[in-house]
């Protein structure tokens, strides 16, 4: 590899939430230090990881003193702002770099560069207006969701429609904000690739995963997933394109549906992805370790799998039910240190080891 | 169980170094918090910790604030002073209680704790000066060891002697501290059992390892011994006897001789082990969540293994493969960020998934 960040190097980290703080404990396997960049006050990152600024991307001053305290700078929060990312890149290289931001934050190149890729999509149509959806319901049908361009996670921003909807309603429901509709895809089943790119080249990706959501938000990750061979290597086919295409740094979740044996991206995550988070007790090297390994231009560990396992979301509430889950063996517990339970929000989960 | 530490809660840690770091980690994953005390700057743990109090042990006022600011006090070091753990334990409670810290402290205690358990021992006897030991040598014959009866380890505060040693100078160099002479036993192989027990009483302990030293400095553990049934199932059950003789709470390590059919105990450390380390990539839940499940209150986790590992310490320089090492597959690496190497000091560990 070509300059390895040496032991004790510093790691920086643009988000304090979950994904920061297991990239956090990863690194600190590695022996490497981990710098959390957060607006938001206590972040659950910031318990593990070796320093925490707290200051918003807007403070030109702590942005670049940041920068200037770490060897490399990556990110668990896709919307950093740009003025940010230029002040920070002006400083201290950001891996994966900022091309993979820009097509991920944006639904509209995101899924012209896969398809441009010669990878299939779902049909989709721009929707910047009234006028704009309704020539994109004569090309995709009336049945499909509408989603913004950009600031869409877990189900926020998404409008179903169908025949005879309130088309002007719906984008009202989105602020009339630059959008898509996407036609439905009639899919047997999401899976997903962790795929992995280090700074020589080299690609790992770990086993697809199956995944299940329910309300907008994943609720299980299963491994492996019930596809076939073809279908499994076709998905990391793909993912490695995406890789490639990108000259991505780091792990990438790429999304799919698999019907029949046709797969279609349905979209990227320039990250470690929660439906990775099986990882953690299913291989040597996991998710976060993988990424961390990445961005220090440290060679990639094993994506191989000693155990097969099922990984469920504890969303809101259900972070309650840990004291039950403890007195089940084979659990992996994975608690996220969140000082509020919110309804919808990923509090933690577990990983049950079932090979 | 009753009253398990809530999510959230904090584990005050007496000592920061690697066991305390890891210790922190396992914390993190099931969203409880660490609070390291260490008298030495920069500890390890203090880079993964909640908080961190730079203090000694005659530090009154720092010994009670950290002991009013944590919910559970815990240790990986041994040596804490009697003082410190008289105000500590006013404010808080200790697990494990004192009772295994003042049997596994002093190794004449400790042995005759061990052989009136109806457990074996290799052959001791008191060496309080030249006197004492022209005795032990006639009980015990001239063949064996003088070591300390406090503060050893890593092969520390031990001196070998044979037929015509020049006592004196023997015990010279320990300083003519209070000693034992230990008879040498000819065993075949070590093991080591790492056993917990929770605040309930139950008991679980992980396969016992084979372990080899290198300069009294243990150098590998490997998973699973090469051992009979029999033998492993009556080293299970000699630690077992010793976490209830002790009404212990939290991990203990158990290095046992074995000898043909016969096992003999050779120590006990009533902490997280060094010999345990394998667990970490072996089982769903490694030695450090178990010990942290078990002074939280919580259920202890399953002490399943899902695959065998050969774990390999990374004494001084050695930690400079480390970057030779990321290359391999099936490897875990696990270094402790401690900020200076030496001769003879442990900078990390490998484990080595063979199956």
């Amino acid at each position: 590899m070509t300059n390895p960040l040496p032991l004790g190097s510093t790691i920086g980290i643009l988000g304090g939430g979950q994904l920061g703080r297991m990239l956090s404990v990863a690194a600190s396997r590695l022996g490497l230090r981990c710098h959390i960049f957060e607006p938001g006050a206590d972040p659950p990152a910031g318990h593990v990881a070796y320093e925490v600024t707290t200051a918003g991307y807007d403070d030109t001053d702590a942005i670049a003193a940041f920068a200037q305290s770490v060897d490399v700078i990556t990110y668990e929060f896709e919307n950093v702002p740009a003025d940010a990312l230029d002040a920070l890149e002006s400083l201290t290289p950001i891996r994966p770099a900022r091309n993979a931001l820009a097509t991920s934050q944006d639904r509209l190149v995101e899924k012209q560069f896969i398809a441009d890729l010669g990878l299939s999509v779902a049909p989709f149509a721009v929707v910047d207006d009234l006028e704009s959806l309704e020539a994109a319901i004569q090309i995709i049908g009336p049945h499909g969701i509408i989603k913004t361009r950009r600031f869409g996670y877990d189900g926020k921003g998404q409008v179903r429609i169908s025949e005879g909807s309130d088309l002007a309603g719906a984008l009202e429901q989105i602020t009339s904000a630059p959008a898509i509709l996407e036609g439905l895809v009639a899919f047997d089943r999401e899976i997903s690739v962790i795929a992995a790119r280090s700074t020589s080249g080299a690609i790992a990706c770990f086993d697809p995963g199956q995944n299940v959501h329910v309300d907008g938000i994943l609720s299980t990750t299963t491994v492996p997933a019930l596809v076939s061979d073809d279908v499994r290597s076709r998905a990391i086919d793909a993912a490695q394109r995406i890789l490639e295409a990108l000259d991505y740094v780091g792990v990438l979740g790429v999304e799919l549906f698999v019907a029949g044996d046709d797969i279609l991206v349905n979209e990227i995550a320039p990250r470690v992805h929660n439906s990775g988070h099986w990882t953690q007790n299913g291989c040597v090297v996991d998710q976060f370790e993988q990424h961390i390994r990445a961005v220090a231009g440290w060679p990639l560990g094993s994506p191989e799998r000693h155990s097969d396992v099922v990984m469920t979301n504890l969303i809101g509430a259900e972070i309650d039910t840990v004291a039950q889950l403890s007195n089940e063996s084979g659990l992996g517990i994975h608690v996220y240190g969140k000082a509020d339970t919110k309804p919808g929000r990923k509090m933690g989960h577990i990983n049950r080891v079932v090979s």
